[in-house]
């Protein structure tokens, strides 16, 4: 494969590859790359919505395993999800790049086919960003804007004793999905065999649900047609035990979920038997599902049981109470956040 | 000086932390930190301006001699000097870190010194970001968003000829504090001694252009007062050759700046002929200057000569007539953009 080294073409030479076939498709959007900054422009009973997120090589992604053009779809991904669990929609995002030489311009375009392909597909504008060498290492940083309707925008802190507690999709997979993809790492790096071939068969949805992840807009299109306006909603990044506590913290109640109501898709049970992990850590505490964790009031019952793909899983209770799981045997366990400590798994 | 590993406050800790002085002084800014998204409201008349800049160790900043309240002071600087560069305000930034376990809480807090500071004397809300963890070193990625009004933005496309050609402040202070840094940053490595101490008598101001530059809102301030709006503006973080030709290229137009009108301290000229540099390439090239370069139609000119600290450097002509420097003897040279390659300066 043909390998451009990136001091070729220079930052800006760089930024006018990358950016030469980026169509803009968002009325709010006045003027994309190309200056000091990106111009939007709102209507007044719209409320703009900002949030961003950082990956980082060996924290965030492992190349090894991870495919260039997947992990720049996944990095919009995971910042559109933020729009979406706001009940926004994403209109723009900027990217910015930090570069070792160990990349080349080749390996950027991947990169920036996959970011492109997540805009495409959720009708976002690339308006702006950074590239720059790094030391060592990918560097990605990702700023998305949205827009949300002023009066249904949601936040976290809007859920009242007894809403009823929904969740999009299933748990769990994604998690059991880097587990599979840690483990043939560890048989490749075991064995002197050139053309090993990893065993994925019969994993394959893991798999993408941890590569190449999905924001949910189409639960957001869902409720909307439905007139659902949620009371609370955030996205599950950190696991559904950490979100569960941001919502019942921000909110000020307690929540009750039920263990055998947590949606769980057959790959994920069967991995997790196979790896001898415990299904419900796996689902409460993975992470990385990037579906929507929500609250609706009581008399919304039967109108969102009509909504496809979202799980009714609990509801919430006054703060005295705790938030806890319920367990299959009626037991009641206090939600912890496990989630994902970041900041115990490095060497360095 | 206490030392507390940032591994015993987790994610949410250091971001609970870091935020709980954060006040809101903006009234676009609906809601701040802690939820998906912050909220942002402009009104109908009003452009949203966004730009993010990403700073890595090792590239952008040097810890030996970059003290780290400092650092985050600039890190937000740079973001705003390209919201003022639209004739715009800055209202709101986000924050990204990655954090090697070289750092701990109260390196962060210095650094959040800076970056809080920043924002208050800018009348900027901090409204969002991420933290985590890093294999190595400092990341730091900033968005600033900011309020331009309709029809008063001011672009890098809109120079014409004859327009007067315009810069704020003086030009290759940064460039020569760095040099000097990097200097005693040689001498320190190369002596076995312990105490000793840098010599910076009579560089003070190089060294605070460097490591504290400041974003130029008096000039925008003092633009505004006289009802001037520049056709092309752009701030000049890359030097004054590379931004010249940017404008040159957006506006499709040609340019003549005159050597001897180009702004420079007298720190920077006795600093130059210490170094035995090109004074006039340090001004053109040296780049972190994040003073603002303008244009404005020749029928102001009388109208800019009352504005402080703003110099008269030539003139906008055709394209057919190329882009040049002239020099002392009336020579001309054609501009080229030697800015600052990044991507030639990294070793791995």
């Amino acid at each position: 494969m043909k390998r451009t080294e990136i001091s070729t073409l220079g930052e800006f030479g760089l930024i006018q590859h990358l950016t030469k076939n980026i169509n803009l498709i968002n009325s709010s959007t006045v003027k994309g790359v190309g200056d000091d900054c990106a111009i939007l422009k709102y209507n007044d009973d719209k409320e703009v919505l900002v949030t961003t997120d950082l990956l980082l090589e060996g924290i965030h992604f492992d190349l090894t395993y991870t495919p260039l053009k997947h992990l720049g779809y996944k990095s919009v991904m995971v910042n559109l999800s933020d729009i979406y669990a706001m009940n926004g929609r994403p209109k723009q995002i900027t990217v910015s790049l930090g570069l070792s030489k160990r990349f080349c311009v080749e390996d950027v375009d991947q990169l920036f086919a996959g970011i492109l392909l997540a805009c495409q597909q959720h009708g976002v504008d690339l308006v702006g960003g950074d590239t720059s060498a790094s030391m060592t290492g990918l560097t990605i940083s990702i700023t998305a804007i949205g827009e949300g309707t002023k009066g249904k925008t949601v936040r976290r802190d809007g859920a009242k004793v007894n809403d009823l507690i929904c969740v999009s999709g299933n748990l769990g997979a994604a998690y059991m999905g880097l587990q599979i993809l840690e483990r043939e790492k560890a048989v490749f790096e075991g064995t002197k065999e050139e053309n090993i071939q990893p065993d994925f068969a019969g994993k394959e949805y893991l798999l993408e649900r941890q590569l190449r992840p999905e924001a949910r807009r189409d639960i957001i299109d869902r409720l909307e047609e439905k007139g659902i306006i949620p009371t609370a909603m955030m996205d599950i990044s950190d696991g559904l035990s950490s979100e569960l506590l941001h919502i019942c913290h921000a909110s000020n109640v307690g929540c009750r979920v039920f263990e055998d109501r947590i949606p769980i898709d057959f790959q994920t049970a069967s991995t997790a038997e196979e790896f001898n992990m415990s299904l419900t850590t796996a689902a409460m505490n993975g992470g990385e599902d990037y579906e929507l964790l929500f609250t609706v009031p009581l008399e919304l019952h039967d109108l969102i049981k009509q909504v496809e793909d979202v799980h009714l899983i609990g509801h919430i209770c006054e703060k005295k109470f705790g938030s806890s799981l319920v367990a299959r045997d009626n037991q009641e366990f206090e939600l912890k956040a496990q989630g994902w400590q970041a900041f115990n798994n490095t060497e360095k």
